[in-house]
């Protein structure tokens, strides 16, 4: 009846819930998604430890002529431009193009675009080649869709609810979904908003908290073709696990810890009782 | 009455004190300086970590093209030369000479310099960009001042005390401030010298665990003008931090983590209590 | 009246055992050797805060021009090529040259070696120079010998016990020790064959967790010139601390600290109380 290919079409096109958030997650443990991640090096140990954690199988294949056939293999695919170095530029569209000719999902993660020179080009350049989703925070979203210049550096200077008509834009524009990262998370396809109301502070204090995110989004998406329902999933396991492990943490340090032994231990009853959408 | 800005005239070229560093940790958290990194491959997480505990702002920001921009709006500027590629090379050279043009504090950390070629060509062409720091052990000190050559890999060869000379005549060509890392720390402008005995022997068992002081001392550069009392002040936080961290530590992986934690908890009372300045 | 010159000749050429492993885990503490790592980005501070751990000292040189003076004065050298970016490709075929011609052992780690094209090319180049040992999965060390194609990214698709044959075959082709990491690790130097049967699953859990164990078989080769004895030794410490530190974590992020401090704290007797060799 569609050309959509849900992995369990009662789910798809609903709004998502807690009991399809629940049933993503435990897709991903069954079925350990390859996760192709083309991402900063500041946080590539913690991407790859947050993937581990919830059950993804991560590869960091980001050179030239493996990218693009990677993408062709994997389950999905992330791109960060978060240290787009020359050499990483060139395997991010090479990835991205691959990934769009097979049908690989892939998860784009503008970061500080529109202040910098480089990777505002970069993004321009991928954001032609349709990912199926864009994770970034709200001035990201609002310099992508081109209703600000970015913030600044990585730290967002606009509040969440400020860039959701510019989330609302892109979405449309793409045909993909948007997450954009705050205390209140906003996860659009144009059509469907949903806000997941869950996380910690503390989230904001670990490197790679946020791009770490856009990976978990790659590996749900993997396993669930409703982009939206995918998304808000992999936000909301996300952030529960955060809450949880803020729980046992005596600071940042130790968070970043107990955040990976929370994903790891993360299970459904868990998501169920914690979980908030709006 | 004079060109030197210090935020706190009171406090300017006095010696560093105890009330000196609380009130300059407090800066940093209630102004959150944004710190460019153009640091090793190695520490990266680490010292992004470290900056973001002590409540700077921390950005990677190390290509081409995107580094000079950056550094005229950064607070403040780390130069690391650790793992030091061609494309980073040209991105730490364009950085520092942002920072001089536009008035950019930049803290310069060579890195095994001496014993190898590559560094240390591109160390001599980063001091004649003027630094306002120089932060290494002591073997990297004497190979910067020109009086020993740069130890083993990373690890110094040679005692802090040994160093004196030769990091009084480092600070008083360069005009600014030179910090050598050892048991005792020594930091001097030439004029003055302040020697910080804290600090835990398990800091030299964590990687970056001497990379991540060079992005502290350059985020409390960024919010006291007396490059002097900023450096002390970060030295000081930052190791009395350590001693805190180890007392709940079961070894360096504990440790790391628990630095992190004991950063971001570091009060006032805590310096006061802790410090041994000389 | 042999060019091979074990530091204890009463322990060459026999099986390695308890009493070995003790004895090299012992000597790569009071020696500290320096090991140069040409390593991926993503399990970068892993590995050197492996090595920290066990008494090492890391050192990353991994540009051209320096990685090859380097591995002259180096006491070990290991090459993984998990992302293997041009400027590091060549510093790693100058750094396994240099340490050929100058008795510097050295260790390779053929991460995803097989199903990728640039590094498959790279790890043929590599093979040439003759490394002292291969340290990989058995879907790596099945690519390498020629008789499977290398598996899903990092990950293994083949059983250690599957792998046998062709790691006993590439021994001898080289010369020198492989190690084929799994539930039971197997070390093989063609003629003797020694099997270790430590570990926990948490280490397939953290990146770098196999990585970072051909670090620790470099560093204990520097001081051991058994190859087959230092790299049973290396794998039983490391797997024996996995176990150490298994006892105490609650999850994969707790684990990565725990090992860490269990590999500082590991003690001969402890070893000899836990290591399980067939």
């Amino acid at each position: 009846m569609s050309v959509r290919q849900p992995s369990d079409p009662a789910t798809a096109l609903r709004a998502p819930d807690v009991a399809s958030c629940a049933a993503v997650l435990q897709r991903v443990r069954d079925r350990s998604p390859l996760v192709q991640c083309l991402t900063n090096s500041v946080v590539m140990p913690f991407s790859a430890n947050v993937l581990l954690a919830v059950g993804a199988s991560p590869a960091m294949v980001d050179i030239p002529e493996e990218a693009g056939p990677f993408a062709q293999v994997a389950d999905a695919v992330l791109v960060n431009v978060g240290t787009p170095y020359a050499e990483q530029r060139d395997a991010m569209v090479e990835a991205a193009r691959s990934a769009g000719s097979h049908g690989t999902p892939w998860v784009l993660d503008p970061v500080a675009v529109g202040s910098l020179a480089v990777r505002t080009r970069l993004v321009a350049q991928l954001l032609e080649l349709g990912p199926d989703v864009v994770r970034g925070n709200p001035s990201e979203v609002m310099a992508v869709a081109g209703t600000a210049d970015g913030g600044r550096g990585v730290d967002s200077t606009a509040a969440t609810e400020e860039s959701l008509d510019a989330a609302v834009s892109l979405a449309t524009t793409l045909g993909g979904v948007v997450a954009v990262s705050g205390a209140v998370d906003v996860v659009t396809d144009g059509d469907r908003t949903t806000r997941v109301a869950n996380g910690h502070p503390w989230l904001t204090q670990v490197t790679g908290g946020g791009c770490a995110l856009g990976a978990v989004v790659a590996a749900f998406r993997a396993v669930e073709s409703d982009t939206l329902s995918a998304t808000v999933a992999a936000v909301a396991s996300y952030t529960v696990a955060a809450e949880v492990a803020a729980a046992t943490a005596s600071g940042p340090g130790s968070f970043a810890s107990s955040l990976l032994d929370a994903l790891a231990g993360l299970d459904g009853e868990t998501l169920r009782e914690r979980i908030v959408l709006r």
